[in-house]
């Protein structure tokens, strides 16, 4: 067991940096040889200099499930894979498409934090201000151009030309393979998915408080499109038709392993924001509860919570918003209602979820022993501490 | 003669309403039937109508010439074409592009009116303030969320959506055709250079205002990433290649024709900006000099002005914002410099060089003589006044 632990960090290890090292190459491509000769190619270079940026510190789970779905072995015959190269741009192009997801999450959401550094829009305002301060004659002109707003707008740019890029890549990786439809037919899903649930996430602010099963049916909805879209029903479904797996097989499978894990995760994301300290999560503890988001932690704790502490909730999610102080009173609530046991609960029941389908699939797809183990340990990656 | 005129209008007129009902069709479909139960819906369903509100309005210039370039017919035998509906789809494609493109550039440059209406952001922020009331007990709680941040986050979604959408839609009116890959590549590079356009367009706020000659090169670089790329480059390209034309031709004519074509169609626009009323251009007069826009126009008068309009025009431009008696002074002195004039010369040189090429593919291509003279007459289109 222990062994077989060894091995598999080595793995994740290796596969991290094959990962990131092709990630840097395929931002940088973003750029155009063509942009040299134009007077703005410095901004170009300061909007992919913040693309490398942000896109570092990912834990690569996203890629990590793709290559192991990816490189699936069967003890029968099944269709064409994959090349490695090409199943390793794949992978990336999900964590690229991540990033910019991320960049328009943190403009909508306000952020000045992500990944433990400035949010990409915070980063291009300063990028601007030096931009226009080299061109600028004297040093003044330049603050004529709100650099803050031209930021956000550099930003919404940035979140644009890197979900073009990963589908250039998806699509590019799938090239004369008879995988080319569906790989790119699955990442526009992926796509549409994760936007669909942001505006969902978008509605949620406008949920009512006095109503949490509402709000928990809206979170978990939430987590299905924006969050288990890209971490792992995508992953999942693009990686088993890399390995040569059916569309339909693909899709189906996808689906029921992807749907409990990627909710699990979510669930666990949430607690990180209330139980970790700044490191771990690269964004400050409470940040959800400050900025008043409906979780199912929340909704739980108005379900279970004493009538005092659910007014003291009501009153405190109706600010605009919540001061460090009330933030540790908020957690103590959370605690004590039993909500974070509950969500610990669902988290491990879904994992249970998890681990029946990925049998199921083991079995169905005729998968062997060694490539089942390793998927499993990949999704086990998604819930480090259940 | 006259009555070509009568049978091109009837075709323009019977081609734009197939366009207008089939965009109309495929901004529904952006919508999903499983999102019909959660309680999200209503929200997702005002985002919808907003996208068919903000898709109204256009001239559809660029699916004409996808149509026009996409139905030739040579004297010598050519490739596979694709399939009247699916050329159909992918000339409706670029136009949903479009409007999605435009909702980000609204948002960026904080406008409030696009085509006569409420810029997208701006309909987005009412959609939800009335979906937060439907929602709220009272009608009150909603006045928590800024409906005006979250319309311009829900702005940056539909955006997205229209985006994804528009290449599933390309991608898929391929689908099962040898030129789905070349159709999906060239998609992808007209989103990659409009969004590379306009962080250009970004850069172009810091230009110094006594360095017109750079100030003219930027703006001759924005116009052919932001507005050729996706008016008649890729128009053209993707309507060559679904013609038949191989690869390397369609991109070659269509860059030889559509350089010169779309720049002249971007001077004629900035020109509508300072001549006509907001009628015309579904916008306010002068808004370009309103908001301090770097244009060809306002670099030709700081060249050719005198001193002291010269003088006149950094002052105005060094404000954060002009009044309307000073639009009205910048318009005097862009005509009296002899700006205005320069601008429509240019245009008339570049329609020159864009009839030089079209004959140039006429022959290359050995098109024949209608299909010939209906391209160029759809090409002139893009240029009513020249």
């Amino acid at each position: 067991m222990r062994l077989l632990l060894f091995m598999m960090n080595t793995y994740v290890t290796q596969q991290r940096e094959r990962v990131e090292n092709r990630i840097r190459e395929l931002i940088e491509d973003t750029s155009s040889p063509a942009l040299d000769d134009v007077p703005s190619s410095e901004l170009m270079r300061g909007v992919i200099s913040q693309a490398l940026l942000s896109s570092q510190g990912g834990k690569r789970l996203r890629a990590l499930l793709s290559l192991a779905a990816g490189s699936l072995e069967t003890s029968t015959q099944s269709g064409v894979a994959l090349s490695s190269d090409s199943l390793l741009d794949l992978a990336c192009a999900i964590e690229i498409f991540q990033t910019g997801a991320l960049v328009h999450d943190d403009i909508i959401d306000d952020s000045d934090i992500r990944r433990g550094i400035a949010a990409a829009h915070r980063g291009l305002a300063g990028i601007f201000t030096r931009f226009a301060r080299s061109i600028s004659n004297n040093g003044q002109e330049a603050a004529a151009a709100d650099a803050s707003s031209v930021g956000s707008g550099l930003g919404i740019m940035l979140g644009d030309l890197l979900a073009t890029q990963s589908l250039t890549v998806a699509s590019h990786a799938a090239t004369q393979h008879p995988l080319h439809e569906p790989i790119t037919t699955v990442f526009l899903r992926m796509q549409h998915e994760v936007e669909i649930g942001q505006i969902m996430d978008l509605a949620d602010t406008a949920v009512r408080l006095d109503d949490p099963e509402t709000m928990i049916e809206n979170c978990l909805a939430v987590f299905r499109w924006k969050t288990a879209s890209y971490t792992t029903i995508a992953p999942l479904e693009l990686g088993f038709l890399s390995s040569g797996v059916s569309s339909g097989a693909a899709h189906l499978w996808a689906e029921r392993i992807g749907v409990p894990l990627g909710t699990a995760f979510q669930l666990a994301d949430d607690l990180i924001d209330v139980s970790q300290d700044k490191k771990t999560s690269g964004k400050p503890r409470g940040g959800d509860i400050k900025e008043g988001k409906h979780t199912v932690l929340l909704a739980d704790a108005l379900l279970a919570a004493t009538p005092l502490d659910k007014a003291t909730l009501i009153e405190t999610y109706s600010l605009p918003q919540r001061s460090d102080s009330l933030i540790s009173e908020v957690i103590k609530i959370f605690v004590r209602s039993g909500a974070v046991a509950s969500s610990q609960k669902r988290i491990s029941t879904l994992w249970s979820h998890t681990l029946v389908q990925l049998a199921a699939c083991a079995k169905e797809l005729h998968l062997t022993e060694e490539s089942a183990r390793k998927l499993e340990a990949v999704c086990a990656l998604f819930l480090p501490h259940a």
